[in-house]
Parts: C-alpha cells; structure tokens; sequence
C-alpha cells in the first residue's frame, strides 16, 4: 500500500488499472468519505432489502462545467440529479451508485472535496452510495471528471405518476424561481459577476414531493425542469400527454437577479435549466391545496400555478406574456448552454 | 422534428442539450433499437415490479479503447459489464440502465452500431435497458463515447454469495481460459495480428451461475477477474477473507494463441483482463460436482480447479509453476494494460 497524497497528487493511469494503485484510491479516498456497510463490504455490487412497492430506477451522467460553482459542484449535482429523476415518480429514493470517469492529472484534491460534497449530499437525503466503479482516461481523452449516478428507489402503494397523463382543466404549478442554475454557471463561464448575487438551486426535491402526494391524491405527473428549463419540460409532458398548454408569465416565479443577467445574456430564463424545481400536473380542483402544501415546505416556498392543461392536438405550449400578447413557447431548438449538468 | 443523417452525421453539442435536437436522437436512434415498453413511456425514470428476494445492484463506467474489437464492442461489454456484477452476488439480473457521454463529432453510424450491439446483448440476457440519460462534451474533451450501464436484480432466497467468505480448505475455479480479452485489445493496439485468432470472451454469466448456485448449495463467493486479471481477482478474495491462496499453474486454463501473444507483448496472462469468466470458491467437497455441473454449460465448458484457500495471516497468493516452484501472485502494481473495459 502506497499512502495517497491527496493534497498535492493526481490521478494517474495506474489508478484506473484495477490493481494497488485502484485500491489505494478506494480504500483511501472513496470508503473514508462515502463510508457505508455496503461500500465497505467491497463487492463489485450491493445487496439490499427494498421495502415493499414499485421500484423505480434512474441515471443521470453528469458533466458540468466548471466542476465547482456557487450553490454547489459536480458531486453534489450527481446526487441531486438522480435523486429528483427517482423523486419524479413519486419515489423514496434509497440507494445510490456512482461511475467515475477522472482524466488522468486531475488533482486529488479536487477529487476528495467533490466526493466528500457526494457524501454530504446522500447522507442528508438518507440514500447512501451503495456501489460504485473508477475509471482513468488518459490526459486530454477526459475533461477532469465525469459522474454517472444511477438510484433506486419505491413507489408508495397506489401512486401512479407519469408524464402522459395531464388533462385538459388540469393545473399546471412549478415550486418556485426558475432559471437559476443555468443562469449561475452560464455567468461564471463567462465571469461576469453575476454568481456572486445568485447560485444553483441544486438540491434534493423527494421530501418536498412526499408532501405534495400527501395533499393531492389525484396528482398526474412531475418533471423536473433541468436541460432546456421549463420550456422544453412543458413541451415533454404536452407531446406525452397529447395535450396543449397555456401558462402565463406574469405568475412565473423568476428572481430579479435571474432577469437581469438573462437579458444581459440575451438568455431567456424558460430555456435556462433548473437542478432543484420541479413541474407539477394536478386536477384544477386539488391546486389550491397543493400549491398550499409545496409554500409550507422550505423547498416550495416561491411555488405558484402557472396555467393549465389545454386541448391542442398540435400539442403547442403558449404563453401569455406580462404585455397581454399571445407567445408559443417551443423546444429548445440549439444549444443555449452547452454542459449545464 | 429534423431527420437524423445516420449513415453521415456526427455528435454536435445541440445533441446534448435537452431540446428538440435531443429527442430527435433519442427517437431516431436510441428508442428503435431498445424499444421496451418502459423507455418508451419517456419518463426520465423507469418503474417496475421486481420477484421477491434480495435486491442487487451495480454498476460499471466503460472507456475502453478502441470502441470496437474482435468478439465485442464497448456496447455489449457495458451490458456483460454489469450483468456479470450482478450475477457474482448470484442475482438473475433484471433492469438496466444506461448513461451515455459523446464526444462532439463521434459519427452516428458508429453509435448506431454500439447501441444496436447493446440491444443485442441486453436482449440475449433477457434483461431491458429501461431508463437512460446521453450527454454531449466538446471534441477533444471526451474521446467518442463512454457508457456507463447499472442493472438492478434479484438474490434467490437462502443465497448469501460475498468475497469475504472463502475458508481455508475451499477449493477455487475458474470458468475457462484466462486473458483473452486482455491479449485481444493489446494485440489490435500494437497491431500484431494476433487478434485475428483470438477474441475477447466479452460474454454473460448468469446463466452459468443459476446452473451453480443448483448443485453447490455451499458456494462462498463469485468474482469476474475483469481488469488486473486473475491476479488481481484472487488478491481482492483472499484480503477480503483473511485468507491465502494457492493455485497450480499446470492447471490454469491459458489458450496457446494467448500464452503466445503473451510471450510476444511481455504480458502476464494472469493479469490480463476477462471480461466472460469468473472465479467460484465453494467447499472442497462441493468441488467435483460444481465443475461437472460447469463443464456441462457451454460458458464453463473449460472450467478448471486450480487451487485452494490456505490459512495465511499474509492473504498472500501464491502459484507452484509448471516447473514445480513456488512463486508470489502478487497484487497488480503498474498499469499493465490501460483503458481494457
């Protein structure tokens, strides 16, 4: 055994080769931190009770960039993403895996604060990282790291969400600001100065949604708004669903700072990506409950209806603008932010 | 909606960022050639029911270079990859996932025929790819594609397999010849030629297991000695157990081509990856008929006993060579063969 410096070492190829040096780094970087009787068992897998339901699976790979950014970084992002991805069926997420893909050079240090970011994160969401595997590319084939997070989690009796199931009449609701995340990284990216006001909204929504189920038995479906923001998420659920939309931007939660770099970005806060709100599809008659319920919840507190369901066999999401006029709102048609998550 | 040019196009970054160009990937390429009910359903998470019993998860990153080689491809080793995690624990695999990373300008037709080699694979297995995620990094910062596959499945009641159960006396197997997947990749690197008679074993294992799991009811653990090779796979068991190992090389199944190519590169079969074989540890007594029982299937048909587990405070393996020595099989210490899975 060869101790690590994790202050000033790097990663190097030899820690992808499945030999001393991978269990050099396991045993002294990944199992202190992510510390859990499953990872410290070190199978090539793990193995668990699930309480009784339907299981949910998900994945998310994540490559973000910049790694570290004001509201959180590529570790915390991983666990979120994946969380919400399970949260979105209703789920009590309860087992996280995690691939690493580290680029040769990539320091060490940066590796230990993103782990132990990943670490902090399932451990206050109560899902711990089960399993997981290291891979090293060489310099240049890699962009210092990427995390592919998959979870599982079960669906409590009788809940039944997915996104091909909003109505016509039904309310559409978000949780709260939209726009923040894309706006933060796209802000340093650029540096200018804007992510010292505001900062990713990543964070786990699966506690937020088990009172949301609590409150709405009827409720169809829940997206969470990341790649291409609420717009493009709109337009999923619309075209799963066979359905139009109307919403209307004057009940659009968006943050004045959010506004203001967006029309200094030339960016449009619809298409910038959110990593910790969600879009909720109830019956018109169970929304005022809800939106009730999400306001009393810390991750709800800025939730607002934001239109309803309409027929529309060309499936079109509209929107009423502040000014009155009529506005669609359509898919993302390029790449306003390349590696948002 | 635009048409994808599958014969001609490449990865762009639109093709990562969520909108329109997004799903167009999606429905042109990835949904025809999974096409299961659950990822059908477009939801960013798949919901399932799964037979009762332990549950068993895993996962495995795959950067192996180059993307395509004789008996594989990066496809079907993502799915064998993670099935054979899950059938170490003696799981029937059951759902798995996939997160794909694409380097800007990989060509379709390349992903076109990876993905339909996984469809393949998953297909074979009986095991779908249920839910999945792709994202898109700039050329130069990926290196064509990376696929990190989970799968979720299920332990049969009373099996307990784990790496920390071997007891002095047990016997070991493995399930057929060693390093051919190993030998293979570095042979097409070096462009030696040999790989015109040789071939990964890239292949799945759980219906080997069900058959051994029948007739060795004692069966102590299962490990696939992927990368670092036999070597390193025994090393792993043995410090995990507390315990020694020793082997005989007389009885180590190597092909000649292999422990030609071996001889040729400088290599050690012992440590070159297999990425279709598995070492068994299961009680002396148990031993002749698990060997029948694998010989009898036709991904055991060359199992062997190579040794047994020894009382050593050390957990050192060691190997009397055909010679008659007495020779450590120590840990991997560099990086043999990079980028191998």
């Amino acid at each position: 055994m060869a101790t690590l410096d994790i202050k000033k070492g790097r990663v190097e190829m030899i820690h992808g080769s499945g030999g001393r040096a991978s269990q050099d780094l396991l045993e002294q970087l990944f199992l202190p931190l992510l510390d859990n009787p499953w990872l410290n068992q070190r199978n090539d897998q793990a193995v668990f009770d699930l309480p009784p339901g339907r299981v949910v699976m998900a994945t998310d790979g994540h490559v973000v960039s910049p790694l570290f950014f004001p509201g959180g970084d590529i570790g915390s992002l991983a666990v979120h993403g994946t969380l919400n991805d399970l949260a979105m069926a209703g789920a009590r997420p309860c087992y996280l895996s995690a691939g690493f893909i580290l680029e040769e050079g990539f320091p060490l240090a940066d590796l230990h604060r993103l782990v132990a970011s990943m670490a902090e994160a399932a451990r206050k969401a109560g899902t711990p990282i089960v399993t997981g595997d290291t891979k090293v590319v060489e310099k240049g084939k890699g962009d210092g790291v990427f995390i592919t997070t998959s979870g599982v989690g079960v669906v409590p009796e009788g809940c039944r969400l997915s996104g091909d199931q909003a109505r016509p009449g039904d309310a559409i609701l978000v949780s709260g600001s939209i726009g923040d995340h894309g706006v933060t990284l796209l802000s340093l990216r650029e540096s200018l100065g804007f992510e010292t006001e505001i900062c990713s909204d990543s964070q786990a929504l699966h506690r937020l949604v088990e009172v949301m189920l609590e409150v709405s038995p009827g409720l169809r479906g829940l997206r969470d708004p990341t790649r291409g923001g609420l717009a493009t998420c709109l337009n999923e659920l619309a075209q799963q669903s066979g359905v139009g939309m109307q919403i209307d931007e004057r009940q659009l939660p968006v943050r004045e700072t959010v506004r203001a770099a967006c029309e200094f970005l030339g960016l449009d806060p619809l298409y910038s990506a959110n990593e910790g709100k969600l879009v909720a599809i109830c019956p018109a008659k169970e929304a005022p409950a809800l939106l009730q319920a999400m306001r009393g919840h810390p991750q709800g507190e800025e939730a607002a209806i934001i239109g309803q369901v309409t027929r529309d066999p060309q499936n079109l999401v509209q929107m009423q603008t502040r000014l009155g006029g009529q506005r669609i709102i359509d898919w993302l048609q390029g790449d306003q932010l390349p590696r948002i998550c």
